[in-house]
């Protein structure tokens, strides 16, 4: 999940002299740095390329901008065949090279030390931005579409699966050494709807990754949120490890997957709001509920919220290294 | 779900009229004609009391009102122990007589035509209101309280329970043939905490519930929204229904709750924004995903948006008729 972000003061400082967030996220070197400055802070065990998932509308020429207080909108949001027609595929290397270029500065900087993760937006979650615009309450114009309408649907997610497939094998190529597929709205769909407009095409998607480099396996990570009631559905999708959300029982989630994926997850993000006391005996009651299996890897179940005090997130990683370093513990 | 409300114009005209929402709410008269407008308007087959689930922490005194875009907000949010302390259950005739008010004209109104629904917030939906101060994007508030100080949400939701159940019961003898309890923030909780601190409340204030009235039945609906992992937890409350919201499979659901409830749901709402014809297409995929049985009652899986067209609703109400009318079926 984001590591980096407004909660950390370095950040903000950062953020302060780039202007806004797309020259921030659109300046190698400054994305390298962002990328750095949890590692640094807390010694993670993992880095997240900084970036954002809506780099591939933004290439496509729709305009993205921030609103303070709205999120990201676009000013030429898809909302007919005629703009679905005219999409193309942006080329990562020319159209998001600012993306390739930060994550081979990263790599470098990491000599090694710990592995880059690189992601995108799943094309379900894309096309919900793309239709209405920006962030949405209740997904009117994207529904109409889906319900009205299915085929213009479909068009979009298409050409969406194929410029996220160039996207990440391009991000592998440039040094990701996992990518992760961010479902952020999949949980809003009907279970039908769930597996044809977002879960087929994640899985058309792995299908067209390079899984590995150099003898090393890439492993995909899949995380659609509030996507509990889904899991047997998104470990069919080939990947190598499912996210989970804080609403979802490991145990159970184990049980319903079977061996066939890692688990990744999945801290309640509010608990680090919490006294650092408290975060560290919620981490030992998340990894308790794991049974401290080799098949989880410690997340939270969304990104740290801006609010956040910095050194509650430095208690989580002292309980989260504690615990892997303990006696009989698999590190 | 809210059938009356902003879609309707005959709604937004006597909106107008009274000048804001807490007035028409408040006024038993305005309430009853707001009741009645959807039931005379499509032939409904049950009123449900047009209120709010925030009467409760109003006559407490917490000072409710609504700001422009931004929904319900509190003047005085309650935010530690002492505040929680300083709470006592209203008293449902007196504090809240606008509710039962409105509850007996509507039935004198309905005359035995078709049912009336009373409903109440479940107590932790009420919590995250009163903690929060209004609606959240992220519980940062009632979180850090549940985290680190759970005995103080405990006496919350302990005080919260006590007062739903009187408000309930004095509802059922003020006329409401079936009360619905609105979980609706439960699904922001972790499975734990869901269970401790929101389906054990519910549970109560069912197992305190008038459930015969005359010799009939007064059944109870409970609805978590975001609750489809949890559907064996809130059959075990006692409830005669359970709610579905469109993202649960009906047939998954049955096979997991066995006959012990009713089931209700799940059209998407936002099927409302489609054409009329693909309403009533999407009518009939639901209840044939329920397949018909006995222990079905078709509803919305939330309540109706502001910009939904009405003659949208109407194409609904009557594919549901037709439905239930149709050869073989059960009516």
């Amino acid at each position: 999940m984001r590591q980096a972000g407004r909660y950390l003061p370095e950040y903000r400082e950062l953020r302060a002299q780039a202007g806004d967030f797309l020259t921030l996220a659109g300046t190698p070197e400054l994305a390298c740095r962002v990328t750095l400055q949890p590692v640094e802070r807390f010694g993670l065990d993992a880095a997240i390329i900084f970036s954002d998932i809506l780099t591939i509308p933004h290439a496509m020429g729709l305009g993205l901008h921030f609103l303070p207080g709205e999120g990201p909108c676009f000013e030429h949001p898809v909302r007919d065949h005629h703009a679905i027609a005219a999409l193309t595929p942006p080329d990562p290397e020319t159209d998001l090279g600012y993306v390739m270029a930060a994550l081979r500065l990263t790599r470098q900087e990491l000599a090694g030390r710990i592995p880059l993760i690189g992601f995108a937006g799943s094309p379900w979650t894309l096309a919900t931005y793309m239709v209405e615009g920006g962030s949405s309450k209740d997904f009117a114009r994207i529904k109409a579409m889906v319900y009205d309408r299915p085929a213009d649907a479909h068009a979009l997610l298409e050409v969406l699966t194929r410029a996220t497939t160039a996207y990440l094998n391009a991000q592998i190529a440039a040094g990701a050494q996992a990518v992760q597929i961010f479902d952020t709205w999949g949980g809003v769909l009907e279970p039908d709807h769930f597996r044809a407009f977002s879960r087929d095409y994640i899985a058309r998607i792995i299908d067209g990754l390079t899984r590995t480099v150099d003898g090393r396996r890439v492993p995909v990570i899949v995380f659609t949120k509030n996507g509990g009631q889904w899991l047997e559905w998104l470990a069919e999708t080939g990947c190598d490890a499912l996210g989970l959300d804080w609403t979802t029982d490991p145990a159970e989630a184990r049980r319903r997957v079977g061996d066939r994926v890692a688990l990744q997850g999945n801290l309640d993000p509010c608990v680090l709001y919490a006294r650092p006391t408290t975060v560290q005996s919620e981490v030992h009651r998340v990894c308790d509920r794991f049974g401290d299996e080799p098949g989880h890897v410690f997340n939270l179940g969304h990104g740290v919220h801006p609010a956040i005090d910095p050194e509650h997130v430095a208690a989580l990683v002292a309980a989260v290294h504690e615990r892997a370093s303990g006696p009989g513990q698999p590190r």
